[in-house]
């Protein structure tokens, strides 16, 4: 069951993504900023990682229903990747499954709030470097998709 | 006089970026990633800023024509920038007039060619960190404006 449509169609499957929309938004107005979908190593792929003005990092995981949390077993592997850790549901998400020690944002597809902060723990420095540079490499290219959609043919080195 | 187009007309003012299109595909396929119009701080504006897959720094400069690289007075101010810096200009550009000391591309709109390695001048640690880090949040904010054209709307604190 999803808790935003409250089935599996493929409006339900959209509900992730939009909930990420609102978020970014969101955390854009506290001037971080973002990529979704970012991979910082092979098998691990987050919703929102965000990158603050002190060059913090925040990992924000979109849950749109009660099982898309429980089919989730990797987030765990998300926290040594940033300084904060979040979920991000909407309002009709059950919180109290959501353990104590991480962060909780309540959102929409058009904005969010942050209810309870993430305890802070910081990432290793020489992790932090290769990030920065990672995330920096990723939107880059992403961006430049956007801008010249003709470097689609193109084939560069993959990471 | 335009170098591409022979005058200074719309399209002679469109050669610039077009020029750096095709600057950005080549470095791209150098697994360089791209930013256009980057400032690396107030008064300073680079055509093109490129982070390569070690962490470097190139800037490159495009010039249409002789009276676009005359009027430039900037471009020393770069050099502290980047680890190494490039003159980007079309084949029927007098690169008499370019300092041998710097790099030289070759470039149209579709792709480029590197002439002339710039020498490598690398940048103090400490501006390198603070430049990916401006180079990370500079191009996911401008993504996300590609992604969701909604955050028009949205202030957030300017850098």
């Amino acid at each position: 069951m999803n808790s935003l449509t409250g089935d599996n169609s493929i409006e339900a499957r959209k509900a992730g993504p939009l909930l990420a929309r609102g978020v970014c938004r969101h955390l854009l107005q506290l001037d971080f900023t973002v990529i979704e979908e970012f991979v910082p190593e092979r098998g691990l792929r987050v919703d929102v990682i965000a990158l603050g003005p002190k060059g913090e990092f925040w990992v924000v995981e979109c849950k749109s229903s009660r099982a898309d949390f429980q089919a989730d077993s990797k987030w765990q592997g998300y926290l040594p990747w940033c300084d904060r850790y979040f979920w991000a549901v909407d309002g009709s998400f059950p919180i109290n499954l959501l353990p104590l020690e991480t962060g909780l944002i309540l959102a929409d597809s058009y904005d969010a709030e942050i209810v309870r902060m993430g305890p802070e723990v910081k990432i290793a420095p020489a992790r932090r470097k290769k990030l920065t540079q990672k995330f920096a490499r990723d939107a880059a290219r992403r961006l430049q998709s956007y801008r010249d959609p003709g470097v689609a043919a193109i084939s560069y080195p993959q990471a």
